[in-house]
């Protein structure tokens, strides 16, 4: 698998397949990067210019020429479900709008045994005005859902077509969230979530769940185990309740842009 | 390099060198992670027993056998700072309660040339006692310092001995920070930070530093790149003022854990 520098570009920079760098992109590519005539690069247009908005560009003395189009890659995560334990007071305010910003599509307020707060039908209504502008602001294409609130046994059997199942706990006392994000790479798809996975090698759904101040239950950990979830660390910090989600959704977030960065070698001859 | 599983244990199960686990502990090596008698893992005690906290420990029928101690690991991250551009409003309130439940051990409010906010004194006592209240409510032995303000030039001065220098910018225009985390993890420590660094390949100190609404001027990135800091990417999400530093450390945070937890090969022999 082979690397190439992607840069964004505008419709105007773009003249019959030569391509003008700002000065900017120019000192960037050849200074910070030290690329050099020839090299090449991956060039990104917010809409396609012939074929495709990806194109493999070769650097010139000044300039690029296009090369060839490429296909549109995969995104690597599909659906990426964040399951949390709703927290006391407002926190989850903060939860909803941060993980809108960190590419959630689906949030699913859960109410475990240790959850304090039960929610009415105005939190509901909130939650979702502020994916929908959270979205907005982060220009995201689409606003991630926010269900019903649901019992922990409950929201475990929405997620059995999820190709990652994760459950989150403190400390160390369990491998550690990237660890197991680096095997399900290397694992098959679940292919009842994934009609299409032929596609790609990657993992389509990914489900995130995170506990209550206080943590899981040993009860709910075993309803997750024994549904086929994976005890998973966010490392050895204490984290509060509104914080561990962001953490997972930034880790899933990086190790989704390793793969996504990745080109076929085929793709590049 | 290899990696052990590593179970906190209470000083309560320890007799003489035999070990007891809870009926949860057993299950998780035995169930989840399906460990069998032989088999080893790394034993963590809140205090040293006999000469160490963490004991190789050798899986029995029930329970386990300590074989030896093993030396405390260093920190991979000794000192994480994050240099954070003053977003508007009260938000770095929450920058720097979340920042430090994320393990960072400085925080620089900085002076960017897009910032609005001009912090009097009252912002920066208070700023100091959400870190102390953060540090203590997760647990951190270290509560974070945070520094007077400083304007950009300046605190590029002040962080000439860390080993990385990371300037995070939005989208996708420059290299992932997870992937220069990488590259850094396999090059030497910077001599002037680490007097000790004969002990460790992992460097020790890391600046991050995160950027106001609007990002970065070009007059800034440059002066940073003047002063040999890497431009880095946090994936293609729009993410708010006070969304990427935590976005960032999460991501520092996990480049550790997968770091501390290899062992070299002679320490489990």
């Amino acid at each position: 698998m082979k690397e190439l520098q992607r840069l964004a570009i505008d419709p105007a920079q773009w003249h019959e397949g030569q391509i003008q760098f700002t000065a900017d992109q120019d000192r960037y590519l050849r200074r910070v990067l030290r690329l050099e005539p020839g090299d090449r690069l991956v060039a990104l247009l917010p809409e396609p210019i012939g074929e495709s908005r990806w194109w493999l560009v070769g650097l010139e003395p000044t300039g690029a020429t296009a090369l060839k189009p490429l296909p549109e890659p995969i995104e690597p995560i599909q659906t990426l479900t964040l399951l949390a334990a709703l927290p006391k007071g407002s926190g989850f305010d903060e939860v909803v709008r941060q993980a809108t910003e960190l590419g959630v599509t689906e949030i699913v307020p859960v109410l475990s045994d240790r959850t304090l707060m039960q929610p009415n039908g105005n939190r509901l209504e909130r939650w979702r005005r502020i994916a929908r502008e959270a979205a907005e602001q982060s220009e995201r294409a689409a606003i991630p859902t926010v269900t019903e609130p649901l019992a922990w046994p409950a929201a475990i059997a929405q997620m059995v077509e999820h190709d990652g199942r994760f459950l989150c706990v403190a400390r160390r006392s369990a491998p550690h969230l990237w660890q197991a994000l680096q095997l399900l790479a290397d694992s098959v798809p679940n292919p009842t979530s994934a009609p299409t996975s032929a596609q790609s090698q990657s993992p389509r759904a990914i489900a995130l769940a995170v506990g209550p101040e206080g943590g899981w239950t040993p009860a709910e950990v075993d309803q997750a185990l024994a549904a086929g979830w994976q005890v998973v660390s966010l490392g050895g910090r204490v984290l509060r309740a509104v914080t561990a989600p962001l953490a997972a959704l930034a880790i899933v977030n990086a190790w989704g842009e390793t793969i996504a960065h990745e080109l076929a070698p085929s793709e590049v001859d």
